[in-house]
């Protein structure tokens, strides 16, 4: 198979190509990047060296490469821009950034501050959460990659909203995040004079992925659903945790509700009741481990999932929707454990 | 004034000595440590090298110094049974463990797995927030001085729960601390091999904060508080953030309200609108800096509220405690700036 | 294959966990460690779950088990009195401890402060650094498997070494480790809370690393070898980065020389000229990377070595070295790239 | 005492104010930033908010705030430029950065790469290293406060050189520096994303400290200096250890030497025989630990040194030299003990 990747300086065009490179079914014809063109891939990812021999394209020449299948490792706002030519042309294509997440182009544009240019691929595009959307990403020629938190708080609420089991009015989803979730970048807040030994929340007024989550538990429930979503940083490289609360309305067992939703799922790990997940335990991997608790026997329940954002995340779940597109094992290239120590 | 430290060698131990050390009103006249006595203080801690000249001394050797106050900073269990011996020669003790916190003796006894031993003194004692208790902790004998999470999430809570403003039946303290919390035991999930660039939940199905926080809020409020309270552990040395929500019953201004409780308090510092306190913007000092927000503006109040955990969670307050006690200003020695980076 | 692992819940047993159980021509037998026999690996380890279906064996208990090769992850002194039951068995082994590395059995008895039971199969133990003893290991009955600070100083300076282009009697190596060096024991000093945000020199006086190294340099020189070696503790998790200093003798190409050393080793990375190796570039990997520099064009080598030391420091390198004894392609396994960021 | 500072918003201005906002003797005029001009100083440092009542002004702005003392805590090159303004008027000048370090013009502009504009304010300049030149910074109008590491390297080789007991030509010194070292710009090298749980060596082909370590050394002994100097970044906010390398032509108690040259210095610390000091023992303290090793009784010297870069590197060791030249206690506002943990 040959696959393309646009946008590729960043930590999750990096990461696809962790993932990718090892892979003897996949040939990385090209990973371009505007600002590193012509630069050696492993000059900036010594990590890389001996394992990938390409250098960064620009991407205006890679557009009629013919590959199967194009990522879309780009900032909010190119994706929408550049992948229609391509899809025109048949080529199937996952798109990393927000572009295509959001059904309500009206709420988009609030959130991202910009005009959408293209509602028509909006429409066709699958949202790529495999435990939600497996069949219809399959067959989908455009799959609209989750965010981060997305990915972890929906795994987390999802049994809980199915079963129809919590009131959905009043979620709260307190997310912490390492530091590779804010991008690439050179920023001050992010160096690690200013945020290692330490934290804090950000964004506590209102981050994008709120409404992405909220279309997404929308699609689990048909109430009404309101979240508190409360993003911090942590001083650490990788690996989301979110604490889901939820109020309980029914009486039900939380463990083995959870167990059985994510029974057949190979990367939703339910832990044994009373556990409670570390990020280090996903290092590297695609996994999403969960745990549930319903603290003092009262009346809420708290889940607590975590994720390595760079994997299930971003690159690893584009490489699960990539697998299932191209009709391989969904698994495949995914079963590393993780680096633990 | 003559002062002694009984259980100097864990980390409320030695904040003490960084404390106290430097001012010239204060008289260190003994630290005991049952492990380390007879070894130099800054052969341990060479941090203090120049600046403490003492030899931890055996427990039992020092019952008799004439002091005029002496810390506890012992293990939970050590303080009801040794510092009953002082308080009746009319010595004034403040204990930094949690033997005098809890006013409900069966409370204390399911939470903390041992038998009370000195229910009496449990009665006369004040527990030490100076924002709630101000005027009795100047005449108190005994002083319980708080626990770490207890202070971060009292403080948070307190102008809610005063002004009668949210539904205290389902408050949440989502709480995340550094690992000197944990102590200065050796201890395999906290060496930094496991527990840096990581992060997780634990005791989500009870820790022993959760009664002493309950005890706290009900003073606030005449309503029956139910609190679902989980602890994090922060890949940091030193800091608590607490991210507290409750869900609103009243129109409100926030900021106003925070601002107003908190105008005259030396040690607590309610940021502007809109802000995120970082857990470093206190470290090393004794304050506690909040931020309320409203998200979306949707009826949950969000509180950030950071502190050390050593000094206002612990050896800080316990200074400003001791200040209070003596008649000294209450400030004094506690005014260092942050530091930072 | 048939593979044993004794000694299994340390740093270098798990690890070989992680490298091994992804292959599907390994077959992990058993898993041993008396202090957690009973329990589930995944238990322990849960970054493993759903890799290693496996619980700690007691050690008395797989003796029998019948292995084409056992590894030994156990504290020094234990293989050399039980690995040499299995060798008279025929069994091959790989000992990761010290126990078989040193050829003077006078000092390692000094340095390692206790009498050696087995001065036979010293004898007979081949020094598993591949880049040295190539063919030797692929015989051998018995592998000693190099210490971690040994194989990077020991590769860094090979080619100065075996050129005679240094005065190799006032070496300097000043090393730099990761904290999982100090292994998984609960200690004080390896507390997140004391390690972290700081970094120290230790055993300056003296590391028992000392012998090994001169013993493996002595072998690249017929002139007499004296090392000074610096160990120093990072607050990192996995890494070591040697920086190795040489008087000249000769004036010679030394980015050549090292090019043209390891041309052939697919383990051992030189960087271009003028190049930095970061210890993150090989974090999970088994690869060495390699630069070396003259600073100002004076007549001082400098070469930086970095390695992971739980891999190429221990538990790939004892890979590398069992591919080579059973035939297998020496890179079976260890290819993946580095986990970076 | 009237005292400014110019360049305020970096690491080293802010340190400045941390240290010198508590004292009741100084009064800050004025803190300038070209680029946070009007920005108030606790909004870009809340760890100062009610310590610091400052807005940042415009360095075009404070020319003629008549000030006692005026700190340059500026970018290489604009202290030449804009303090002889200062001088002339006979205002007296602690320049932070590089401009009046080097005496040989001719090699300060090849290392710092531009022309340098005020040779004369060079010869006036002293030194700002109080342990070799307390006398002269006593009178001096104009000091040249020494770079980080080069006050740590100089201080472990001083009592070495001065004894004359090694040979000066081929001294080492591998050294280590906490991240603040690289100032607060934004860079992706520096993100915690890129340089957390990693190391690596810098600039060894050269490095700027180099001629001034070179320069000072050489003012120890009347022999030829040659130095191999190898810079290393730690993952940690604040700190450098310097492993100082000599090779010995006299017999001598190295003990003692050091403790005899160090007897009567306020903020150099012997400590005792076989210590290894580590970073964090100076945290946030204007004290250099010093430890000195012979190992193996062989014939090299092994000098551990440990500064806080900000403090003794930088801000610390200015307010040294400014209560020197104001006639103040040299240790006034100086001496508190180490954050720690």
């Amino acid at each position: 198979m040959r696959i393309g990747i646009i946008g590729g300086s960043g930590y999750t065009g990096v990461e696809l190509l962790r993932l990718l490179s090892v892979r003897d079914d996949i040939e990385i014809v090209f990973i371009s990047s505007r600002a590193q063109a012509g630069t050696r891939v492993d000059a900036l990812f010594p990590g890389l060296r001996g394992h990938v021999d390409l250098l960064f394209s620009d991407p205006d020449d890679v557009v009629d490469a013919s590959c199967d299948l194009v990522f879309f490792a780009t900032p909010n706002g190119t994706a929408m821009n550049q992948a229609p030519a391509l899809l025109e042309k048949g080529t199937r294509v996952i798109d990393l950034s927000a572009d295509f997440r959001l059904k309500d182009i009206g709420v988009w544009e609030r959130w991202y501050g910009m005009a959408h240019t293209n509602a028509e691929w909006v429409v066709k595009a699958v949202y790529g959460l495999p435990e939600m959307n497996r069949e219809n990403i399959r067959q989908a020629q455009l799959v609209a990659n989750p965010g981060c938190y997305p990915t972890a708080v929906q795994l987390g609420f999802l049994p809980l909203l199915e079963a129809g089991v919590v009131d959905v009015s009043s979620l709260i989803a307190d997310a912490k995040s390492g530091i590779t979730g804010a991008g690439r970048g050179a920023s001050v807040p992010n160096l690690l004079a200013e945020a290692s030994d330490s934290f804090k929340a950000y964004a506590v007024a209102g981050h994008r992925h709120l409404p992405e989550i909220e279309q997404g538990l929308a699609n689990m429930t048909s109430d009404s659903v309101s979240l508190t979503f409360t993003p911090h940083l942590l001083p650490i490289i990788r690996g989301i945790h979110a604490t889901l609360y939820a109020k309980l309305t029914k009486d039900v067992n939380l463990q083995e509700l959870f167990e059985n939703r994510f029974l057949d799922e190979p990367f939703v790990d339910v832990m044994p009741a009373g556990a409670h997940p570390e990020t280090r335990s996903v290092r590297g991997t695609n996994m999403c481990r969960l745990a549930v608790h319903q603290p003092q026997g009262r009346g809420t329940a708290v889940v607590l999932a975590v994720e390595d954002n760079l994997v299930k995340g971003a690159a690893g779940q584009a490489i699960q929707n990539m697998n299932l597109m191209l009709g391989l094992s969904e698994t495949k290239g995914l079963m590393q454990p993780a680096l633990m120590p």
